[in-house]
Parts: C-alpha cells; sequence; structure tokens
C-alpha cells in the first residue's frame, strides 16, 4: 500500500473497480460449461491474472463425467402472432440451464409441463438447471405465467447447442515458505444471480489481486470453477496436492443487505474457524453463526471422507437465508459493492490472522524479564486503577499486557493465535509487539509453518 | 406386524393386556422371596416366556447371603371384642415385610413400638420392610393410628413363616449376532405398589414379548428378580457374562401421571444415555433429565466398580419424586395402562436406536456420488428457498439431506448414531436411507456390532 | 484446639491478634530492601518463627539483578518559612520509593516534575516507585498540590540511601509425608498501605502458626518476600526445589470491606481451583470469580514457563478493584481484622481439601456391600419421600449418601475431591465417612500423595 492513501480512500477506490466488474458480468449467461464463463473468467484474469484451463467433455472424475459443453444463443416462447413473451435476451434466467434446442409449436397444455414458476414470489423468475438429465424448458414469473392464454398456440425456440467440449476453470497458487497451502475457491457456473454468485467471484478476484501484492508465509491455491462437477474435476486433476491443503475458504454470497455470517468448517473449531472468529472479534463486527451443513457449496466435496479439508465461508447474506435466493430478484439492485469491500476486508483479516500465526519461544522463561531496563516498562511503578500518568507512560502501559501475554504463553507450542484467544487482545497487536521482542531477544519463532 | 393393524390399534391392543395384567398382579403379596414372587412371575411368563429360577437360602453372594423364604398366610391386630382394625387381607402393606410370626396380646403402649405411620400423608400406609434383621410389625394409616384405643390391649397375630427355602427370579437371553448383550433388568419383590414396581415388570414383560418377534442384532438379557439381593445374586452367579454386559436398563415407576423422566447412566454421555435421548428426541416427548445418582434401584449394583454396567432408566414418575411413593396411595387409581403404553414405547424406541446404531464407510470418499443418474436428486436443480416442485420432487429432496449426511460423515468410525445427534435427523430415517444407500452400492457396513 | 472454646472464640481470639499486628506493622516503611522489611518480619516471627535471609545486593537473578539496599530516615518538602507541607514522617507514601537522596531548593515549577498525585482521588496520597532508575519524587494528595504556591521556592530534602546491603526475605518449611510440596507466598514490600498487602502478611503468618500445629500430609513451603525481584532471586535460589512444587497460593488483599473473590491459576482447572472452590462451595460462601490474568502479582514468575507453577490468590477486595489501591486510602479504617480472619478461614479450608484429598479403593467392588450388618443402614427399609424415621435412624439415613457415593466411585484412582465434585457433598464429610469406612474394612487408602 502506498502510504500516503489513506485506508478509506483505497477501500472507495476497490469498491469503484467491484462495481464496475459486477456491472460488468452481471449480464453474461453462465453455466458448467461453455462461452458465458470462458468471457467471465478473461474479464477476471484482467483484473488479476490466472491460468484458465480446459478439462474436456466426457473426462471422468471420480463417480462423474464432465458434462458436453452448452452454449446458447437464442431462446423465446412467442405467441401465434410472433411476440415474444419470454425471452431469454432480456434475462437468461428464462432458460433452463443446458436445455437442449428446440423448435416446436405447442399448445399451452403441453407447453406448461416445461414452464417452471415461483407462486410464492409472483413476480421473480426461478433459476431452475437441468446438467445431467436432457431436458429443455423456460423459466418465468408466476405473473407472467397467469396472463399466458390457456388457448393460444406458443412457438417455443432455444437455439443451443450441447456439444463435446470442455468446462472451463480458472486456477492461480501463490507460493509461500512455510510449507502449508490453504485453498481458495469459488464458483463461477451461475448466470445473472448477483449475490450467489457473481458477488463471490468478484471478491475472489480482489483478494488474488491483494494477496499477490504481498510476500507470503503460507501457500494460497485460488480455484474459480463451476460448482460440484468444477471442483470434483479439480480434485481428481490435483488429488495429490488437495490431500495436503491445511483448510480454506469458499467464497459466496458476500454483498447482500443482510447479516455478516459465517458457516463453519465440519470441524467446527479449526484453525480457519479460530481465524474467521478473530477476524470479526478485532474487526469488532457481528455475525451469525453457522454450522456446517451438508447442504451448501463444494464444501461437502472438498471435505469428503478422503481430503476433509476445512472449509469455511463468511458471507453477507447466506444463500438459501434470503428470499431472493435463486431468482430474478437478486440482482444488482439486492447487492452493493461496498457490502462486498466490507467482506472482502473480513476475509483478508482471516488470512492476515492465518499469515501472523506465528509460534514463538520464551527466551526468559524463568521468570518475567526486567522490561524497565529494555524501556518497556514504566519509569514509576505502583499504577492505581484510576491512575493516570503521562501520555509516553500510557503508551507503555497500553503495550505491558501484550508483553505479559507474549512472555508469559510463549513456551514453543502456543501459537499468537491462541494467545490472542486467552487474552482477548488483537491478534495483530500481538504479532507486532511479539516482533519487538524478538529484536530483544527476548522471543523467537518456533515454527516456520 | 400384520399390516392390516394400525399402530394406533396395536397400541390400544397392548394397553388392554396391560391393564389385565396390573389389575391380576396387584394384590399379590410380593416379598425378596415367597410364593407371591413366584405367583408374580408364572403369571408374566404367560406372556412372555422366561426361566424362573431358584436360589437356595443361605448362598453367599459377595458380601450378602440369600436371606430365609419368606411366606404369610394372614395377619392382623384385633381389638379386644375380636374385631380386626388392621387386616393383612385388605392390604399386605400392613405387614412389615419379613415380619416374624407372632401371636400375642399387648397393651397399645408395647403394641405402638411396632407401628409404623406416614403422619405427613395421613391416610396412607407406609410400605416398611425388615429383611435382615429379624422383627415385626405393622403400617397402618396415622388416620387409622389416632382412632385406636390407648388403653385397649390388641390381639396382634401374624402366620409368617421365615424357613430355609429359596429365592426367585427370571431370565429369558435373547441371542443377537453382534456379540454385543444388553441387560433389561426389573425389580419384582414389591408387594401392593403399582407405579413402583408393578408396572416395571409389566413393561418388562411387553418388551420381552415385543423384541422375542425380532430378528435382533444385539443380544439382551432380561432379568427379572427382587431388588437389591436379586441383582448381586445373580451378579455372582453369571460374573463373567455381567462382566460383558455394553450397558442397559433398569424399568421402574413406569405408569405414573407425571412426566417422563430420564435418570442417566453413572457415565452421563453413554451410548446409552445417546440411545435414550434420541428416542425422545425423535418421538418428540419431552422429559426431566435426573443425573446418576448412587441412591435408586440396582444401577449401583450393576455400575459397582467391578462391573462398571452403565445402567439408564426411563421413567414416568420416578420413584422419590411423587408423594406417594413407597406408600398405599400408589395404587391401580394412580398408574394407567396408557401411560404404561407410552413409557414401553420409550423403551423401545431406545432399544430400536441401538440395533439401528451401525457403522458404515462411504463407497464414494472422494466427494459427493452423482445421485442424479441414480434417481436420489431431483431432475432439475437449482431449487429456491420458498421453491416448491412437484411431489415427486419434494419426496426426493426430504431424503437428499439424510443421503448427504450419510454420504460425509460414513467414514467407517462414525456410526448412525452420532451422524443423527449430528445432524438432527431422525435415526429411523438414517437407517432406512443407509439401506438403500447400500443397495445403490455408496456404503457398506463396517461393524456387526 | 482445646475441647473447651467454641471456633467462634478462637476466631475471636485470633481476629484480636490480627488487630494488634495490623496496628502494630501500619507504619513501618517497608520497601523493596531495607531496615523496615527487617522489623516486619521479625514483628511477624514472634507469632510464628520462620528463618529471616539476606541476598546481597548486586546477585543476578535470571535476567534481573539484586538492587542496593535502600534506607530512609526523613524526607519532607518545606516552604521558604521552613513549614513542612509534605512530610515522610506524617505518611511514608509521600516519597517516591527508593528516591535517590536530595537537598536542594527549587522553585516550584522545578519542582512540579517529580510530584506525582490523582486527580480522580483528590484526597489520596498515590503510591509510586522507581525501583531500578534512580530518581525521586514526592506523592501528595491532588489537594495538597493545588495549595501549593506556584512562586514559592521549595526547600526538598530526602535523607535517604542507596548502598550496597542485602534485600530481606523470610521462608519456613513445613514437612508432610505425601512427597508432595505447595508454595504460600506474600509480599512485604508495600509501605503504609492496609489491604494490599499488610492483610496478606498478617494472614499468611496465622497460616504458618495455624499449620505448624497440625499433622501435614503434604509439605508447605511459606514464602514472605518483596514481590517480583524477592520471588524471582528465590526461584534462582531454589530452582530445583520450585520447579517440584505442585501449586500454590499468593495471599494478598485479603481484608476489604468488598467482596470474596478467587484469581484462578493459569490452568483454570488445576487442582488448586478446584480445592478453593470447594472451600467456599462447603462454607456455603459466594464469591467472585476471576480468570488468571499476566497483570497481577508474582504468579508470573512461579507460573512462568519454565516453573509453570498453578498459583490461585483468594482476596477479599482484590487488587486493582478496589478504588482506593494503591493509595493513602488504603489505610486501617478500609480494612476488618474479622474480614481478614474470614479470608484465613477459606485458605485453611482449601488447605485442608488438599489435605482431605486422599484416594480410595472399594473393598467390596462387585456391588454395595451389606450395610445394615455393620450398623450403616437404617433396621427398617422402604422409606417414603416425605417419611420421618427415628432420629438414629435420620442419622444413619444422613450419612447413607456419602456411603454409597464411596462405595461406588472407590475405583483407586478417584479421590475424595473428585467424589465431593461429583456428589454436591461436603469433602470433610466424605472424609469422615472414609475413615470410618476404611475401619469397617470396606476402604482402603491408595495414595500417599
Amino acid at each position: 500500500m502506498t502510504p500516503d492513501i489513506s485506508k478509506e480512500m483505497l477501500d472507495k477506490e476497490i469498491e469503484k473497480e467491484a462495481d464496475v466488474l459486477l456491472h460488468t458480468l452481471f449480464p453474461i449467461c453462465r453455466s458448467l460449461t461453455g462461452d458465458g464463463v470462458r468471457k467471465t473468467l478473461r474479464e477476471l484474469s484482467k483484473m488479476a491474472n490466472f491460468a484458465i484451463k480446459e478439462i474436456p467433455s466426457g473426462t471422468v472424475c471420480y463417480d462423474w463425467t464432465v458434462p458436453p459443453e452448452w452454449n446458447i444463443r437464442d431462446a423465446y416462447i412467442a405467441d401465434s402472432k410472433g411476440k415474444r413473451l419470454v425471452d431469454f435476451k432480456k434475462n437468461n434466467l428464462h432458460v433452463v440451464s443446458y436445455s437442449a434446442p428446440i423448435s416446436k409449436t405447442m399448445a399451452f397444455d403441453e407447453l406448461k409441463k416445461y414452464l417452471y414458476t415461483l407462486p410464492a414470489l409472483p413476480q421473480a423468475i426461478p433459476y431452475r438447471t437441468s446438467y445431467y438429465k436432457k431436458d429443455w424448458g423456460f423459466c418465468l414469473s408466476y405473473e407472467q405465467y397467469k396472463m399466458m392464454d390457456r388457448q393460444e398456440r406458443y412457438r417455443v425456440y432455444i437455439a443451443s447447442t450441447l456439444e463435446p467440449g470442455s468446462m472451463t476453470y480458472g486456477e492461480c497458487i501463490l507460493r509461500g515458505t512455510s510449507g502449508k497451502e490453504f485453498l481458495v475457491s469459488a464458483y463461477c457456473c451461475h448466470p445473472s444471480l448477483a449475490n450467489d454468485n457473481l458477488s463471490g467471484i468478484v471478491l475472489w478476484t480482489l483478494l488474488l489481486r491483494e494477496l499477490k501484492k504481498r510476500k507470503l508465509r503460507h501457500s494460497y491455491r485460488f480455484l474459480i470453477a463451476p460448482e460440484t462437477i468444477g471442483a470434483i474435476a479439480y480434485l481428481r486433476k490435483n488429488e495429490k496436492a488437495m490431500k495436503k491443503i491445511a483448510g480454506g475458504f469458499i467464497i459466496t454470497s458476500v454483498a447482500g443487505p443482510g447479516k455478516f455470517g459465517y458457516k463453519h468448517t465440519f470441524l467446527g473449531d479449526h484453525l480457519i474457524d479460530r481465524a474467521v472468529h478473530l477476524a470479526f472479534r478485532d474487526r469488532g463486527v457481528d455475525y451469525v453463526s453457522y454450522p456446517f451443513d451438508v447442504a451448501g457449496s463444494d464444501e461437502r466435496h472438498f471435505s469428503a471422507p478422503y481430503f476433509r479439508i476445512p472449509m469455511g465461508t463468511i458471507c453477507k447474506d447466506k444463500y438459501y437465508e434470503y428470499d431472493y435466493y435463486h431468482t430474478s430478484l437478486d440482482d444488482l439492485r439486492f447487492v452493493r459493492a461496498r457490502y462486498l469491500v466490507e467482506t472482502f476486508q473480513l476475509y483478508l483479516s482471516a488470512i492476515e490472522n492465518l499469515e501472523m500465526n506465528v509460534t514463538y519461544k520464551s527466551l526468559s522463561p524463568y521468570s518475567e524479564p526486567q522490561l524497565g531496563r529494555r524501556g518497556l516498562y514504566p519509569p514509576l511503578g505502583g499504577f492505581q486503577k484510576t491512575g493516570a500518568g503521562t501520555p509516553r507512560e500510557q503508551k507503555i502501559v497500553s503495550e505491558l499486557d501484550a508483553i505479559r501475554w507474549l512472555m508469559f504463553m510463549s513456551d514453543g507450542e502456543t501459537s499468537l493465535l491462541a494467545i490472542a484467544e486467552r487474552s482477548g487482545l488483537p491478534l495483530r497487536d500481538l504479532y507486532q509487539t511479539a516482533e519487538k521482542l524478538q529484536k530483544h531477544k527476548l522471543l523467537k519463532i518456533t515454527n516456520k509453518t
């Protein structure tokens, strides 16, 4: 960071960039495969470069097979006068994702078997998919549906292709020195849905860009791929490396108007969970705590018995929890770039907590060292509860607690994160004070990991 | 079960049988030993056959000795006109259990040393015993006591015998295949007291009959014996077998009008406790949780340091907790056969939970398997929070959670009971879904125990 | 204890002794070193003899060095007319402890850099020290400070010496038989401050005297030394012995008007913490529970990584928590000898709990033994919830619970303290009942420690 730009200004800058990206990418029709995903990843990689890779259709990945590539040019339902009542070009949610091509005229009674609505949210177009069963269909608002003429014969047209091709994903590995590697994953298969998960892939890219600027202790494997089949294909392709991953994050639904939330890893109290909790605590932000659930995103694959990678998710308006989830109402009016940046800062803090989680060993283990002769203790002792002291004394006293906890707990096995939990002191303060104590030869680092 | 009889009708049927048994057995004068116990066990064994066995008086069992056999034909206190004021034939609680024979006339002032009342419940005859100290006495309501003529000389008559004989108990072992054995115990030594423990021995018999009909995974050792000396003599006689018991139940006080309760095993979180908790949870029944206490029934023997068998007790109006405990007011008006059957269902559920506590290992451990091509996933994906779907889809979705938890947690070490606890899903649902997944070759059983 | 003196009379007696000691010792000017400490220790050792030892100035103790010996004869600030405005002879808090000698006249503006006040408590003289930085200064109430003439030139006089000498401490080791040793420590370096920590050193002495009268199972190492440097020098001098200490107490602030409190050891649930909790519980006294904190007294040295001795502190008005802490208002009007004796009884109970924490093994492990034939069970059984029984029966019944818990839990590994925690019964009752059961050959001791 350039020192002459304040943190707040930087956040404003990032907010603007996020907003541009949200608007650029929202209209693109993404799915498991196809040019919409390719275009999205190319656009994101302009902000933070990462490799864009392809896995051919038909590739077997454990219990799964990469499906044919799907592309779509146009689709509509028109009445006998040629008026398009439902038009893919107006909203790509109108077509069931992976719909097979069709060009046919049919009575309403036949057509209605292929129509999907959401009576509970009559203005919303629902989001539906049929990846693995060859089918076709249209989604429309219940209000549109009610207005359709039951006697009319409709022209149904889907100009899609389902052909051998490939599935596209993005990957970037940032190498640290500790030998420990974390996974940062987001899924890019959703069409025009803003919070789930356009917001997630934008945050993922901001995070990648930010970490690229830094000297890192740990390695971070950034993966952006379609949900389920993308994650599974990646696991298959990188089985050995993925078996060694220490934990990670799935970034999704991060820019809604609701509360911050955290979905725990399947372990519940893993390093990832603790790093996230301290990120919230030290930033003074409240959050809704969601226990692990098998329903969700790719954590049930990454954390499956063979891999058991603990994956956590910080979100703002968690998927499932908001009414507009998986409907056309999850649009750019629902999300805010500002919320996205707030969640970004929380992810960044959590990762910084992993970075700062060093373990020290006291070089003065027999008792507290004499801090006074090192200028780490106020010259005059005997402070009262109500006592004041000079500003310099105040400053020394304010650091004294961190020094004492560090000297007391640093037995070579207790990490800074554990000390932050026990003492209630911010991890960053402990980290900075520990570095100072190291210079005073009172602490030495015992872990590189 | 015959498929044309509803569960509710069956419960009604059982309720009637229980009611008949309660009325048949209530009047019998039971004690540690004697013909009352024999008659009771013979009656019960008509409903569910079990072996009736005898241990001779004088048999040494660890720190204890089986006492002489006690039988009683008649007993009363009569006034000088021959009028029976206190009459064993009206209520067998009137005689202190194990009273030695006596035939004597004495002044009230002498007699009163042998009279037991309960001023706090003036209409109740208390229940008192003198098993190991040769003594005699009468119990009567405080109201009766107050009306006795202090100047009268009373005739006291107890036609009892205390002679070498034997102690009677019942036993039935149902063999399963798992190699794991549980104990189901009830005590049969109480005279005309309905909740404690006539209700328990009736429930014990219903449970034995029900389990006899079933193919069982575990073995169940059913023991019905007098409290304390019966349990201890049985432990002595079956020391090796009892050392291997995995846990069990003491069935007592199961038909009162009060709340359901559960007295925990001494471990508190043993498999038995967990199976019982899920039985209550999955049936949607609330209960009072009682921690283990050394005061109680035979658990302090079965769970003594050498054996340490964890024993739990489901009850409805737990002993000690209701005012009529160990008094003549604990009679057939206090209990209900319907309550007894409700508690029976809870014991049965707890045992079914033990039976269903299988451990599976995922055969698709690298990620969630592809459920769709097995018909286990709705054809169209992308469900909204408020989404509906067809009835068939709804059905598939309703099982999806169970499938996912099973596939996620089945690592070959985590049992269905643990998955039920973690997921909040009913154990029975998980059990049935697991069997289906086994047919799909997605799970295999790893424990036989 | 003589049997004809009631416990309450004894407490009154001790209260009187404590009160005399408080008044005798309060005026003495104590510091890290010097004759004030020597005089104090000599006075205390009259009540309970202990060794008084010296460590020469300049002795290196780990990271620290024993400072020169400080003594002071007189000190004051006088105005130009010779009137003493601030006078050490009126209150020894007026001089910053370890002030170097000075004799000088100076303007108020220069003098004020050496003046310390407490505006938040305008009537209080604060307590300040400058042990390791050669300096001088005066402490005075803010009210005094405000009245000083800003135009006046003041005469400043401190007749102190800072010369090679020694640091004085007291020590007494009471030997028990268990091989386990506990530390009982108090710091004696504070000048005229009553609760912190004159009260502590008086209690320390009462406790030493009391334990000297007793036959002890464990060893107790009583240490009275200046805070920080005293503890550290002692650790250095007794490194091997201190490494073996099982736990201990730091006695401080024990006679204030506020609530009882307990500051936990760094482990939080160590034997020390459990013994203290039971002391409060069994005496029916509430207390404020303070978690371990690195800020405090010598626990951060005794519990430093190398030694890790768990140290707890029972207090009444804990240091830091009361407004008058480290000010002249913490005087003899603030404390009460009666409070001191109440806290003394709590320390004594905690130590008695350590003494009584024997582990037994049941000699009747197969079931509960037959208590009746040993006179440990009421002759007549079958007690009702509302039942009464004769006084003798009541007495037997009241002990029955203790007998049963002891027989049930005594597996040779579970100590009486654990049984007291589990059963809710007072540890003393269990201890006495266990001794009775041992006489009945139902229990045998398995630990000597």
